[in-house]
């Protein structure tokens, strides 16, 4: 069975349309609706159309203030906060993005607090923005607990991103985006409806025994990549993006959520650095002294973390995209 | 057959006189002994007087200045460069922190490059102090490439290390410090003397052929841990201590060492935030937070990073060091 092929433009109209449908105020939407095209033609299905499901569905639980309005701060003047009002990160991260680039240019170094925000998209579009306004940037969420750490059992963190983004000269930046947990969740849901095993290394159950079965894993905890350095990183995530910037930990999150099965409401922190603080004039040399090295990668037949996406980018551009069937039903159901 | 037991003090004295003894300047030497008698206080075996053979060693080879001057210049409001000349980092370090200090406490957040400095020592040292600080700090190195990345055979990464550390109100702070390779390159040096075969997913042969052997991997290449992720992580590290500070990449550095066999000349960055930005006076009940998190870690008899290292430290301040007999006669056995 074929999908519907559709343009990113027609994606686009569609994505805004279903959010508006859903209550979320014109102006959110637009900001919510660009991230779910931007998964969808970078080939990131689970980040792509699919989230419009995710996103109504928050909406329809009173996990998220449809028409909050994020307000900026000043707290130091390397930082800038942004209150998202319990709205969605996307149009909070539009508000504080301006004032995050100006600092960082300003004082070679800059961080960005989303506070108060609700979390269902992936980070490497905010790193990709910075990078392609010239910044090194790093970003960093919790989200609700359901990750053991090493040598425990019980959830502490969420599957806490790390992201990362590289400005190039010629071509996308170098940017990469993962869960700290083993996997993504949504891939132990996949195969819990698929019916299919997991590897034992991905969770346990909850008493904390190793397992093959999706459904006791979610609702046992996942575990960390890695090993201890994962959960290491994890921790991290929680400190940067939660008590630093006076924000809720994964576990706090998830108790707020009181089981009603939203996307996680929380914080985010950013770190942008432009290269031209510490370089100056000879940004270009030493630039080109990273090409080298992604060349020394890719020369050898290892791909670069974002390679594929891009590729996927080339190709939606020309051709436009295709939803699967199911998915599309799903979609033109939501609020008629 | 017993150590050989000493106060730290006397630890101190001895680390000082030898690395004096082998040319090196006073200042110099107080600083890396510190480091060698913090590492030998902590139980960190690795990174403890052992490293007075290493230090030593790179003096010899030349690949160290004796005397270098390191200097201190702010490229922008929020950043602090610190030239080391060649010499060993850590004065350079000491000379960049108190900068770093005042420069994120008035920015929120700052950060130091150090650059053209000799690595021999572990990170956790620096973010540590700068957690005593009060700040929370982040920290990145490349060194030799000895690491293939995912995907790939030929070296490319150091063992490139990440730090954080994070300050707590009551008692030490939540730091930890790890190679992105799968290991770190002395644990399969151990193996290769004591003759022991190492699991085969910890590096391949020159051919790119998983191997048990250590000496191929040792000719070959390491893995990163945790897969594509850490080799995403691993290409960080090259970028941030690199080309975004000016400095050399790890096959740089290692090209630059020309089979000397020396310890690394490179960069490092350092990144500080200080907690009061977000937070000003709601800072103390943030933190509690954040304990209320490291409780459920703990609470479940999962371990902090940290926590090893501080019960050694503890059980060293009052019984002192054990140093084994052969190590003592090798330190003691360095220029007469």
């Amino acid at each position: 069975m074929t999908g519907i092929r559709m343009t990113l433009d027609e994606l686009r109209i569609l994505a805004r349309a279903k959010l508006i449908g859903a209550g979320l105020a014109r102006d959110h939407a637009e900001a919510v609706a660009e991230t779910m095209v931007a998964g969808e033609r970078d080939g990131c299905a689970s980040h792509g159309i699919y989230r419009l499901l995710v996103a109504v569905s928050s909406l329809a639980r009173g996990v998220v203030v449809p028409d909050a309005r994020p307000e900026l701060a000043h707290p130091a003047r390397a930082l800038v906060r942004v209150d998202g009002g319990g709205g969605f990160a996307q149009l909070a991260f539009q508000t504080g993005k301006p004032a995050l680039i100006e600092k960082a240019k300003a004082n070679g170094i800059a961080a960005l607090a989303l506070n108060n925000v609700v979390h269902f998209a992936a980070l490497w579009p905010e790193v990709e923005e910075l990078a392609e306004a010239g910044l090194v940037a790093l970003a960093f969420t919790p989200s609700h607990a359901w990750v053991a750490p090493a040598g425990g059992a019980e959830p502490v963190f969420g599957t806490n991103p790390i992201a990362f983004g590289w400005p190039r000269p010629d071509g996308p930046p170098f940017v990469f985006d993962f869960a700290t947990s083993m996997v993504a969740r949504g891939e132990i849901e996949l195969h819990r409806r698929a019916g299919k095993p997991i590897p034992d290394d991905w969770g346990v159950d909850a008493q904390g025994q190793a397992t093959t079965d999706p459904a006791a894993v979610l609702a046992g905890a996942m575990r960390t990549f890695g090993g201890h350095k994962g959960s290491a990183l994890a921790t991290m995530v929680e400190l940067l993006a939660g008590p630093l910037i006076g924000d809720m930990t994964s576990r706090e999150s998830i108790a707020w959520d009181d089981g009603r099965g939203g996307s996680p409401l929380g914080g985010e922190l950013i770190v942008a650095i432009d290269p031209a603080g510490f370089l100056g004039d000879l940004l270009p040399g030493h630039q080109a002294r990273a090409e080298t090295m992604f060349d020394a990668i890719t020369g050898q037949g290892a791909r670069l973390p974002s390679a594929r996406r891009y590729a996927a980018r080339v190709r939606s551009l020309s051709q436009g995209v295709e939803i699967a069937p199911d998915l599309y039903r799903d979609v033109m159901a939501l609020n008629g």
